[in-house]
């Protein structure tokens, strides 16, 4: 078991995702820019890069990373630029995206030979978790005010107003792009570009993916605007998983077998959502699957198995490629997992393996 | 402002804790390891070395650091060891203990020329956070049956039993040592060392140190055992600022204030505990401080400041040592926060810097 916990991306559902990214693009005419703060596992880069327009960002090392390691366009976002850095963010942009009204004022001139745009927020969402809702009460994340968006005319050439989150129901996307419309099109019909931010689950088993595209290629049409969709999840949902290692059997009135990662480490959302990770759910014998950290509630969930387990065995956890490895850490010093990837042809290629002095060197 | 963010470790106040571990040590007998889960800050160890015995561990890249940067007792924990790790695990440890008789029935064969112990479950704990609670239902921290514990007898010569949590009542402490000794004095007896875990928050303002020192030393004469202390918090209690820089001010009917860093990927425990920071509440200008990652609820907690905040204001904001260095992650790719000490003669050493290529190694 020596060569457990790996998070093992699988290059042909990247592909099938891809692909349905790239039909998407070409019906809507919509342009798809990785999101890196979901996923920036830059050895997979390859692979997406012939199906995506660029890369979206969240920081100055995101945008370096995009610019750097995926090429093509690069768009760079930040809550907050600072004075330090905002050289080297311009340097790499194609375009810049600011929060606010006052960062527009602070860097907009340093900026002025690069395309400019604003995050505008709609002031309503699809987030069903309060700490992952743009649309919360005092929300810091964009401008919603007309008199401030006004303001910010003849400096931006386009928006970002991203407000979606892991939504599926192209109804309520709909329904919502509509309430954009009606509410800020005076403002979207002066810009050139629009985009539609992250969060539409458009890879997802039965999406009416057509129906999506001629959506926004009306929106497109109606406003004059180039739209952009940011996918994050839905650019690499289901390609990944976290491959354990069963190190102990337990049964304190329940059976437990305690593996060799850890969700506060390794699959950090599960802790912080409080959601359970998808386990193997297709036999009779049932186990609590737990972490090997000091953390008491350092569980995955429960799953179900043909046999019942034992030590060595490999357990699978399922879509494990998003806000997981960009957000693993050392936490209890637990070995951190390795990055491999499942070539298309089968091959089994280990990119990165992390070791002590990793670990050493995360401190000082 | 380019400086920040940074842990600002204060050596005085670390200092200040040292001694009261001391002190404690000297009227108790008791041995204190630091528990390396919650600050394994290797450049502040010489600081600590000399008023601790040692470290614990919950891993073996912890363990190997405790052994290499720390040196003196060493103590190896680990929720589950595998096959491939316990080797080297008791090459580096003076004392390993198992969390489960199934461990020690695995492994204890090949640790019989080291000592060994049994991590005790008394069911009972002093948590308030159900995730943190080591007594919490079907528990897998530890073995409490009786009938279990006995199985080991023979093969161990002591056994760990963490149940306090930032337990700063000593009254509550005293009665739940007294379940521990009517319940498993039978067992302790039989003992040469008992770990009582950490969680105690002895070199906190006001704790009455004495007593705990008198009340260990009775329990070590009572039932002829070593005690052990592992403090994690109570070493380092109060002693590292996290300072950050104001990069935007907002007023979306709250004012808001945005700063370099991130309860996420730099307080982690914040957010996972749902808890704020302790912010300045000095003045009557009060400010939302928030993070610049794109999460919505990424916010440090109010503050009251003596004046209104400007960009490029400095904020400290106190009490960040531990749970913070060790969980810290590129979330975003937000800049990781340098690693500074404040020395005792006032000079500021900047210790350690974390640059693109680290974020970039962070993946693959």
């Amino acid at each position: 078991m020596s060569d457990t916990p790996f998070y093992l991306i699988d290059e042909t559902r990247l592909l099938e995702n891809m692909r349905k990214i790239e039909r998407l693009r070409v019906r809507s005419g919509a342009k798809a820019l990785l999101a890196l703060k979901c996923f920036a596992t830059w050895s997979a880069f390859d692979i997406m890069r012939p199906f995506l327009d660029g890369t979206t960002s969240s920081s100055l090392f995101e945008l370096h990373l995009g610019r750097e390691k995926f090429g093509k366009e690069t768009h760079a976002y930040s809550v907050a630029w600072s004075d330090n850095e905002i050289d080297e963010a311009i340097g790499y942009a194609d375009k810049i995206i600011f929060n606010s009204l006052s960062q527009l004022d602070r860097f907009g001139d340093k900026a002025a030979h690069i395309e400019r745009g604003l995050r505008l927020n709609p002031r309503f969402s699809t987030s069903g978790f309060d700490l992952a809702d743009p649309a919360r009460p005092f929300s810091r994340l964009g401008e919603w005010n007309t008199e401030r968006l006004e303001a910010a005319m003849g400096r931006i050439s386009g928006v970002m107003i991203h407000y979606n989150c892991e939504n599926s129901d192209f109804a309520l996307f709909d329904h919502q792009l509509g309430r954009i419309e009606a509410e800020f099109g005076d403002i979207l019909k002066r810009l050139d570009w629009v985009s539609l931010g992250g969060g539409i689950h458009f890879t997802g088993e039965g999406y009416p993916l057509d129906d999506l595209a001629d959506r926004l290629k009306r929106f497109s049409d109606d406003f004059g605007v180039q739209v952009y969709l940011e996918p994050g999840e839905a650019a690499i949902t289901q390609t990944a998983s976290l491959e354990v290692s069963v190190l102990d059997i337990l049964d304190n009135g329940k059976k437990i077998a305690i593996v060799d990662s850890s969700i506060e480490a390794h699959m950090l959302d599960l802790l912080i959502y409080r959601e359970t990770a998808k386990l193997p759910q297709n036999g009779a014998h049932e186990y609590q699957i737990a972490g090997k950290t000091c953390l008491a509630g350092d569980i995955f969930g429960d799953g179900k198995f043909e046999s019942p387990l034992q030590i060595g065995d490999r357990i699978s956890i399922a879509d494990a490629a998003g806000y997981t490895m960009v957000k693993k850490n050392w936490f209890n010093g637990v070995a951190m997992p390795a990055i491999v990837i499942r070539r298309a042809d089968g091959t089994i290629e280990r990119i990165k393996d992390f070791t002590y002095e990793d670990y050493l060197s995360s401190l000082s």
